[in-house]
């Protein structure tokens, strides 16, 4: 066998928190004008209460709604396949898992918070919904799932992306979604997460029929990415695995990277490894502070490691990555030594996914390739010592719609520093 | 339940010979020469004798390859699913499934019988394959399976779509094969699948270590798609249907279309409607008779409906369809009233693909959505009369390499007649 499935009434009905497993309890978010603990009502004019309710929540297990349940049905549970063809071209002895999360709409795992956010947000009368996207699997997904519980969508995509990647801007408005550059205020910017944060928050203040939805960082957002690893914990006791020795996710904002690995904090033997860009190396040279979630200096202080939240990282493929803080809940793991950190140059992890790509067929987006340029270090290394080693790690996206990279890549015009 | 799978070990062991139960015995393809029927020894110069044994068998059954099994593993079996969120949106009761082919590594059905051709290819000492391509979704296959089996591949794609879809040239370099527009000797001309074919064959003939691979129109070629609809005969019956009362796929060669509907020829009861281009209108308005597969004459003569060879399709966004004739198996049971078929104009496809993609969530290619659209107007149908028809399609392929095509559609800029 190589792979597994479940039946879609084995979609996990509840998703694990991991805040009651933290080594150290988690710190507030500080309101940008006073320093004090955010309350509910500070973030009312952003989020529904039930999103703001599991944001500040510390119970272990919140039900998932039906109507999110029957959404994901579509193409939940998804398959965690055995990468026998490339632990057969690597030689060696470890045995490598993927959870395949390309096989959702929109080919990525973020269609899972983004149907639960649009479900919230239509249950509380919200009518619009705006958001930022960088790379565009964000923004793909919420066009996706606001598409489901009609609510309008307005799209503030990093300029960069913009231009690089027009695929995933015609993605979201088939799904009839409206996208504009952003920096929206300086058209000759290239823009980053951050920037487009704010953008989105702004348009959102001002009106009433309005919420801002946030692809990753925040403790809700990680909730409902946990299904991933739920699924994949019972699929590895299907193939006859005890506990992994090792989960690996690629890390931005940690969204995907927290769905994999956050059922798994509980199991002191799991190590647990957090893959980022070198030129956005945030958990790796980032220092761990309270900081702004946006350039702009409107969201709440989020306690985290941070490159500082003007900094702009440089254009790299992987735009979904390139995001100067990483989710709090990821921050305190690494910070108290639960979670490790390592960080890749993007010509070495283009070199792991055509790899990848050779061998288990798929072609993994370039954010996904982080993940699958450390699993392969990680089998590489377990080939030194001849340690029968179990690998997961989350095939968080195809690159279908991200070939313009691969392009550069095939033809020897990317650099490790892509301006 | 809105989705079935199936255990990896439950993809078909073997594949449905359609040729016993055509109403007509099949006529046999003849020499361009002498008008005689050809033997093997005139194909060895293109395909492996394996393939050529399946081309002429009548057996019922042909068991598949252990070797090829493993490879179909990496995504077989395919998901059914019920597509009962744009059910509710035409209010209808019809109950519409359809079979998701868009989930395979290079995103569609083709990569079934590359697998297989690769696989026999390989066995019988081939080094190197050369192929035509129309939208690309061929070439992107083969060059997946090709690298599964260590073989070099040239790719002579369709210039129209060359121009069109980079992103399908790209996806091909990747997996490692090479690309070059065609035709190759007349840089001004759009193509279509005839020219490319020639210069395919062309270049195969010539050279001991080479043969030639096809994507569609001949006998081995649908063989190896039946899995498709044996599998999804399986799960209608997991769904607690019986048989159904249509089944609908897109045509082009008409791979996709014999796959999902030859395991129902038996069954007298099922309605099978061929989908096609109305600017490429081969089955609906073409002549039954013999004609070369090729622009320039330079393979048998196949009884089939054709546009004649050298008829040049407009350049529409299906590009896999742009096809002059079509599979002899396929127009023998249409000139028998086995089978239907019906012709879509452009831009009701892209209507029906976006209300597709709006309820369904998956965006389709093109191709893929012919399908849609016929499987859409069925339910219409039902609607009027209020029969709870079991409609079944082939969701052939997605359409994230595709996306200009939407663009264009979603802006306006898309006609029927696009040049």
């Amino acid at each position: 066998m190589t792979r597994w499935t479940l039946p879609p009434e084995q979609i996990p009905s509840a998703w694990f928190n991991v805040v009651p497993h933290l080594p150290s309890p988690s710190q507030p978010p500080l309101h940008p004008g006073t320093r004090e603990p955010v309350g509910p009502d500070d973030l009312a004019p952003l989020f529904p209460m039930s999103l703001i309710e599991q944001e500040v929540s510390d119970e272990p297990w919140i039900d998932v709604p039906g109507e999110v349940l029957d959404i994901l049905k579509l193409w939940r549970p998804t398959p965690l396949q055995r990468a026998r063809r490339l632990e057969q071209a690597l030689g060696t002895p470890a045995r490598i898992y993927y959870k395949d999360e390309s096989v959702s709409p929109s080919g990525s795992h973020k269609t899972n918070t983004a149907v639960a956010q649009a479900f919230y947000n239509a249950g509380e009368g919200t009518k619009r919904l705006t958001t930022e996207t960088g790379a565009g699997q964000w923004g793909t997904a919420l066009a996706f799932a606001a598409a489901q519980f009609g609510l309008d969508l307005k799209v503030y995509m990093v300029r960069a992306s913009y231009g690089q990647k027009p695929y995933r801007r015609i993605a979201i408005e088939t799904w009839g979604g409206e996208v504009v550059p952003s920096p929206v205020d300086e058209p000759d910017q290239p823009g980053s997460l951050g920037s487009a944060i704010s953008d989105a928050v702004r348009d959102c203040v001002g009106r009433d029929d309005t919420h801002y939805a946030l692809g990753s960082v925040l403790n809700h957002v990680l909730l409902h990415q946990t299904v991933i690893g739920l699924e994949a914990r019972e699929q590895l006791g299907q193939a006859g695995e005890g506990l992994p020795d090792v989960v690996v996710g690629s890390c931005g904002g940690g969204s995907n990277l927290g769905g994999i690995t956050f059922p798994f904090v509980p199991d002191a033997g799991v190590r647990l490894v957090a893959v980022e860009p070198l030129s956005c190396p945030t958990l790796t040279q980032g220092r761990y502070d309270y900081d702004f979630g946006d350039v702009g200096g409107l969201t709440p202080l989020l306690p985290m490691y941070t490159l500082g939240h003007d900094f702009v990282p440089p254009s790299i493929h992987a735009g979904g990555l390139r995001y100067h803080g990483s989710s709090p809940l990821v921050s305190s793991l690494v910070k108290d030594g639960r979670m490790e950190a390592t960080a890749y140059p993007q010509g070495k992890v283009f070199e792991a996914a055509v790899r990848f790509a050779r061998t288990e067929g798929r072609i993994p987006a370039p954010e996904c390739g982080h993940a699958v340029a450390a699993a392969i270090d990680e089998a590489l290394a377990a080939k030194e010592t001849g340690a029968e080693k179990v690998i997961l790690f989350n095939f968080s996206g195809h690159g279908f719609l991200d070939l313009a990279a691969y392009d550069d890549h095939n033809h020897g015009r990317l650099t490790d520093e892509m301006g």
